[in-house]
């Protein structure tokens, strides 16, 4: 982080910020298709059984009637299997124009993760020729591992909690001066991760002449919610967010109604990519009620569904993260209305971003058993 | 199946007679996407460990070292998830052609099977307007006759053996005049199989100036085999087969050796398109040596490990009987062997044939728990 403020640093999260980070990553990341599926804007196009609103503030009224036509930004096909190429990658490009690649090469850089930023950073610091140190958690899944060591990078194993994993930063930064390339907290990253919108919109638009109703995407640390945001932010585009409920994990939801950042989550919800607090500077931008129109929030099971559906429907490979987004504009019956009632009968055109595909079909196995 | 003999009817099967079924049946399918995969490349152009080989003929000899580039023919994304509704549109096309709408519409058509080309000609026929009864055991899976009622075909339960299903299709003949469109070993059926590899040329043509060397089919009543053999029988790249060995699901393989067509097939493979034997005419095309090359077998270990790859490489769903083409590729060091010795430095560029997707999270769950 550098010395500005939150607040001042959320001023510069621009579309401009965007477009440029997109010129410099493009030539290392995939441009991912843009799917759609009939069979599942159908299903999305049909109303809710009244029984599937019993327990909801919704039990006895008529199930909303939204016509919805989904537009797949496929992430789970971006190099490592999830949207992470992107902000990692423009940020050590920034690094490297920052700092001069001499000074990169010689220190080092350094992040912790279990999950797909680790790969994300092995990838980029390989291509880029800059070594690389990755704190994992002693009981990461050993396929994240090797996947990590694979790209080269230096694997430093740490215990489970925030406190274990940054002793192990601190202890290896003060050995090497490895320099740190935070997961989603970070201006750089956000930059990075709102390319996908961009992207998003010009392959819309290659097919429509009129602009996309909404964009909805996971929301676990908010950089890819706010890079979103960002690139929309001076557009008619409507952007939202999902989170998984279980166990709190829709901390950015809550934090809304109470107008404050919740600053600790403990959760095993199944879509592991989103168990961590929304980041202050992401905070920042998700806050911000003319960029973020609403966060949502999805049950376990609804979850699974929709998973189900993509899996079997699409024959597409997601991880749970990635389908919060489809979960709401199936489940959530707050949000179909909202559907209904500003999109009549024309509808929505909806871009969801598939965030990441990085699962197993053992775990999948676990899931469905 | 008209009055000419298997031997008359293997004449006309020209890839003329596959060019006019594209064009027929062009508007109704769609056109899938030709897919690549840079990992699976690597993986399959490593060689075998020395362990992988002990068992197998080739154990203490030095692992092949073959090059090779693929490119997947994604007909699990085609329209019911798999290549037969190429097959079905062809063949219902072609009857009305024939016999007139009128007589059609007002005998309908009927078939017998448990999974894909069930909904396939259920699909057919509902877009062409024409009454279908399918003739389904009463074990099929629910999802399965979900799927075939789902497009308004009347679904008709029997038991489960050859002899009990057909029985139910005489039934239904006598009462309705309804006219059989068989699964595989039919003209039509195979003309309109063979358009996979007519696209498959065309979409590897766009990208690259020289043929493909070769192509690898699934091998179960040999429709797909036998359509993509006929539209490559004038052309340079070479044709393969793959089946399944478990008990004795290779009988294309066994068949070719003895010289002499199995006809009763009984095995319980995973890859469960394929139990069925080559039928009469398929197996005219595919023991024609200039035709197909070589048929193979692998083992379902070999089936599931290709089907992981598939799935947590690719992110593409798809089913069991869908990679036994890219596990021989993968597994079978005869094969490899012959890219080696043919292909030498240059390698060879393989389209592989990804029949199908019909799987779900449970059968996935099963297979890998």
């Amino acid at each position: 982080m550098s010395t500005a403020t939150a607040a001042e640093q959320a001023q510069s999260l621009t579309p401009a910020a965007i477009r440029a980070a997109h010129e410099l990553i493009k030539p290392y990341i995939h441009l991912t298709p843009l799917l759609t599926c009939a069979t599942l804007d159908k299903i999305a196009s049909t109303p809710q059984t009244a029984s599937a609103l019993v327990g909801t503030p919704f039990e006895g009224q008529a199930p909303a009637t939204p016509h919805l036509r989904f537009h797949f930004k496929c992430e789970n096909l971006q190099r490592i299997g999830a949207f992470k190429a992107r902000g990692a990658h423009h940020a050590l490009l920034r690094l490297i124009e920052e700092r001069g690649e001499e000074e990169v090469k010689k220190r080092g850089v350094i992040t912790h993760s279990s999950g797909n930023h680790a790969q994300a950073l092995a990838l980029a610091a390989s291509t880029l020729n800059i070594p690389a140190f990755i704190v994992m958690p002693k009981i990461s899944t050993p396929s994240k591992i090797a996947g990590t060591r694979s790209h080269g990078a230096e694997v430093v194993f740490s215990g489970s909690t925030s406190i274990e994993r940054e002793a192990v930063v601190a202890e290896i930064q003060s050995k090497t001066n490895a320099i740190l390339i935070p997961p989603y907290d970070d201006f750089n990253i956000i930059c990075g991760q709102g390319t996908t919108a961009l992207e998003l919109e010009a392959q819309y638009t290659e097919k429509s002449t009129k602009s996309l109703d909404a964009v909805i995407t996971p929301v676990g640390g908010g950089g890819l919610n706010a890079g979103v945001a960002t690139y929309f932010s001076d557009k008619t585009t409507r952007v939202f967010g999902a989170e998984p409920s279980f166990q709190g994990g829709d901390d950015c939801r809550r934090g809304l109604g109470e107008g404050k950042r919740v600053e600790k989550v403990s959760t095993l919800t199944i879509a592991d990519g989103l168990r961590t607090p929304v980041g202050v500077l992401n905070w920042e931008v998700i806050s911000d009620k003319r960029k973020v129109e609403g966060v949502f929030s999805v049950s376990e099971e609804q979850i699974k569904a929709a998973m189900k559906l993509v899996v079997e429907r699409m024959k597409v490979v997601v991880e749970p993260s990635a389908v919060v987004g489809l979960a709401v504009c199936l489940f959530d019956e707050d949000f179909r209305r909202r559907v209904q009632e500003q999109g009549g009968e024309e509808g929505w055109d909806v871009g969801i971003v598939f965030s990441g595909g990085n699962t197993t079909v053992e775990a999948i196995g676990k899931l469905f058993s």
